[in-house]
């Protein structure tokens, strides 16, 4: 590395760890990937026993080389390894929610060599259905951050995070008001590996976008008002009638789904025409994006890598760096 | 049998075959069943070969000793038997449909030996987002044979046929006007089983009313109108924030997905109060009518074993009794 880094920040999951390097700039200097997510982890180094020295092995052997440097580097965490299986739980802050809040609420866990480790809090909202998350607080952190450096954040907006289970968050003044779980992820995968839907589809590996397209707009016609656990069935129907064939039935179920998703979002969060950024895998964030338009939305603003700016915001916030 | 049967009729379906000898007043004078599901044929006799030897073989197994009787008693048979992959493929027959349309499209199949075998066809509903029932248009013959019996059939109703993919069928003047199908049960085992909601789950073997009438609700509360792929999540967050025992979690889901069917059905088929009538398994007929009570409707009635007493009822209208 051609600088000292300032930060050691650490996106730490379920199936893998990242780090970065980061500059005094924010500027990430080298970044690396690892399995070692916290249902992953190696034993300890010899002599060593616990969860806690599985979680300092699959630190050190990413980072080994930066820690042992000889300036004592902040370590930042966010993610699953604040979780009840991680290294130390870290709380679920209630709403709302500022990088400020955040940044107070850090969990630090001390090591047995070196520089404590500190991890972001969750973010929680309770409710009959109560929602929780972990990771992307930090990624909504990042958004703001990106925004920020652009001078183009809104004052109000819907933060939507795609993925297994997609978050949408409405962020006003920088501070996470309410924040709503889709698992519609999921639901794709098990409804295509574990269903009799799956059985009729046949694996491309193109992206099919009429069908997709045929799919997102089901939520707007008359039969969408029976909702997805009656729509999903067309997926089968439309194949047995020869009008959509095996090649096209997982799009056509991936834009179903998430045209529903959409649909309750608009219906419920985008009421008054709230500006959109999406914060995600790119190719799955065009896909969100093609339903916002479908839906009646404009198109929304789209934002990669926000978590090492997000880690940075908040070590900022909290005088780590 | 102490009496010759007029019929042996078969409920013939991809894990299963039940066979009912019938006497000439249309009571059953003996079932069986076996495993031999479409899916799960024996192989053919000794010397011979092919799908038709594996279904004569299977028909022979259950019921040889009937059919070897002096009588040519006629064979009339619903459900996956008439699938691409059954005995011999039974068209699906348009809407609207009667008992005596159904009769007049039987598929007759030959046999070496013995009576010919009738399969009655199944149904398709066109559209955007066509529908397809086969063995449910039988069980909703069975419907109207048991209501005319008991002289309380409706002249416009809805048939609910509770299981794996839920039917509902608005009946008037005894012909299948419209039908819709939800994948409710399907769903529910796929979350069960193949989700991250399925892992806090504690499986008991008792029924949770309480936490079954909870999931129930969901699908009426403010939350409820971000639908089913957002509520689901709340089985796990309930959980979390330690409201929610993972004994309860199961039925939970269970009454949030029926609650979400009923919520849709009331909305798009049931507006106009419409008289239900339930057919299927018992118990979770009573799931079915708890959520419509809780969604307003009135207590449906409830019937059950309607397969035979709809085979005998589309025997007649064909004349084969």
């Amino acid at each position: 590395m051609p600088q000292t880094p300032a930060l050691i920040a650490l996106d730490w999951g379920t199936s893998s760890l990242r780090a970065y390097a980061m500059a005094s700039t924010g500027a990430v200097l080298a970044s690396r990937r690892s399995d070692h997510g916290i249902m992953n982890l190696p034993p300890g180094e010899p002599g060593e026993s616990g969860t806690p020295a599985r979680f300092e092995h699959a630190l050190q052997n990413l980072c080994g080389d930066w820690l042992a440097a000889n300036h004592p580097t902040p370590l930042l965490a966010c993610g699953m390894v604040g979780s009840a299986q991680g290294w130390a739980p870290a709380d679920y802050l209630a709403l709302p929610s500022s990088s400020a809040s955040l940044a107070r609420s850090l969990t630090v866990v001390s090591r047995a060599h070196g520089q404590p480790l500190h991890i972001v809090p969750g973010l929680v909202q309770p409710g009959d259905l109560p929602n929780v998350m972990r990771g992307e607080e930090t990624q909504i952190a990042g958004v703001l951050q990106s925004l920020a450096a652009s001078g183009a954040a809104p004052a109000r907006m819907l933060v939507g995070l795609p993925g297994t289970h997609s978050k949408w968050a409405v962020v006003e003044s920088g501070t996470v008001t309410r924040f709503e779980t889709f698992m519609t992820g999921e639901i794709y995968a098990a409804l295509r590996h574990h269903s009799i839907l799956g059985r009729t589809m046949v694996d491309t590996g193109v992206f099919d976008e009429a069908a997709f397209t045929q799919g997102l707009r089901v939520a707007r016609t008359p039969e969408g008002a029976l909702g997805v656990l009656s729509n999903v069935f067309s997926s089968r129907t439309l194949g047995l009638t020869g009008r959509l064939p095996g090649e096209a039935q997982a799009d056509y179920l991936s834009g179903l789904l998430i045209g529903h998703e959409v649909a309750a979002l608009a219906q419920v969060l985008l009421d008054g025409g709230l500006p959109v950024v999406l914060c995600g895998e790119p190719a799955l964030c065009r896909r969100y994006a093609a339903a916002l338009e479908v839906h009646g939305q404009d198109s929304p603003q789209i934002c990669t890598d926000a978590t090492p700016l997000g880690l940075w915001r908040l070590a900022q916030a909290a005088a780590l760096v």
